[in-house]
């Protein structure tokens, strides 16, 4: 089955302390999208401006990724410029240029409507609904967020919460979401504001799902090394919901193998700059990485 | 096989957001020995002032810890006294009132010298070292430490890693022994100093293992609330050699399993002030927890 991914297509400039890399593919939904892509068919929708260049239009098309649904708008391309300090958890915005993202109307194609399977990728609130609106009856519907939207648009996330199956943050926008510290009282309370499933990331913590089945505790990929995090997060939905889509049988009996096929594609994510690293990958070396997961969890 | 255990024995006056609870019996070496003593029979290794309470005494004897290497010395006991914010992640020192330690010279009984396990529980690590010089060929040794002894005592500390099997330290001692804020790479930096089996513990995320047959990574168990932090590394290793010393077989087979437990026990003490809820705990209870583990943890 496929997924439907909406989301931020951006260029991202990012500068790490041994490293500046201007103009990257990047947003959530060209990380989340790629990474779903090893696994099942996807189907982007999104925006770009005149000056989005062409090899990543190809990017997308060597990943089978169906553009329909990406318009082409006059006008440039969100950019996003950010800069990590030395330990790779902390970043800073340096500059946020929306472009053709200020007028963004997502609009379905028909053929898009259907999709068994819908990710919002990080992207405001209230185009998260906008898609929901068009779809037809989903089987599986997951949403991310940012601190962004928690500061200038919490009554619309509020509002789509109870749309969802699934609900994807990490530690501290939980926190901001509930005032509460313990990870496990935060879920609990974001139960109560809507979804069955919320999965909260906690970076190279790994991540902890809470489900109708209890709880997981998902491990992330030993790396020695972070070449740069941006996207991690969105390749980990991104993945999760790729395995989701193709996986036989119920998402209560996959969701967890889905989140470690996330985390690993995660982890190639961090080991380069934007995609560079993801985009390479071959399904055998994801599958590897999950075979040591399990390695590495078991007692 | 029993478990000798050397650390500090002291009174813990503990403040929280929402309770103050003085004089508790508290210490690395009483956490580690209650901890332990679910597991196998443990010989301590402390010292007490004339101040010190007979119903503690009377707690070690419940858990069956050989008392013939506590000594009592004319002086106080020695008192810490500290306050937790209100995320308990962050705790501040109020009073350090060394007593009798202050001029503590371990020195083992005959039948101690020839146990099999030890645990330098956290302790100036030149009493660290007194202990293991009068130790004969013990098959496992494990020492903890803490911050302070990295600021004062450093020299001394690197001269003990190489006597060492195992070394146990938290991520942010780990960072400011290494420079490393990668843990992954800080395991392998720390395993040149001379142990071969490290563990980093990250509190509520859980503890990381590198060893000769590779990483493990130690799951939390998940607590909603957390009543008081302090020992709860402690437990942890306190419970981990103490099953390791009564486990089948080589240590490299037990101690992922030994981990787990020594997990468990932390959970329960985290639960209680000092040692409250930890010394009513059964066994039967750690095996529940270890059980629950191994379903939150499984894809």
């Amino acid at each position: 089955m496929s997924v439907l991914i909406v989301g931020s297509t951006a260029l991202d400039s990012i500068k790490t302390p041994n490293a500046e890399n201007p103009r990257l593919l990047g947003g959530s939904a060209s990380h989340a999208a790629v990474a779903a892509s090893f696994f099942s068919p996807v189907k982007l929708i999104g925006v770009v401006g005149h000056d989005f260049p062409k090899r990543y239009v190809q990017l997308y098309r060597r990943h089978g990724i169906d553009l329909t649904g990406l318009q082409t708008m006059p006008g440039k391309t969100f950019h996003w410029s950010g800069e990590y300090e030395l330990n790779m958890n902390n970043r800073r915005t340096l500059l946020t240029e929306l472009g053709v993202f200020e007028t963004f109307n997502p609009t379905l194609p028909k053929t898009h409507q259907a999709a068994p399977f819908v990710l919002l990728a990080n992207i405001a609130p209230a185009l998260q609904h906008r898609v929901l609106d068009q779809m037809r009856k989903p089987k599986f519907v997951v949403a991310d967020t940012m601190d962004l939207w928690l500061n200038i648009a919490l009554p619309d996330l509020l509002k789509l919460l109870p749309r969802l199956d699934g609900f994807v943050l990490n530690d501290s926008e939980a926190h901001q979401l509930t005032k509460e510290d313990n990870v496990f009282a935060a879920l609990r309370k974001i139960h109560k504001l809507g979804p069955k499933y919320v999965i909260i990331k906690k970076g190279s913590h790994g991540s902890i799902l809470s489900s109708p089945r209890g709880f997981f505790i998902c491990p992330a990929y030993p790396l020695h090394k972070v070449c740069d995090p941006t996207g991690a997060g969105d390749s980990f939905v991104g993945g999760m919901m790729g395995y989701l889509a193709t996986a036989r049988g119920s998402v209560d009996k996959n969701i967890r193998r889905a989140m470690i096929n996330g985390s690993v594609v995660a982890s190639f994510c961090c080991e380069g700059f934007g995609l560079n690293r993801t985009t390479k990958l071959k399904r055998a070396q994801i599958d590897q990485r999950v075979k040591e997961l399990e390695k590495l969890t078991r007692f």
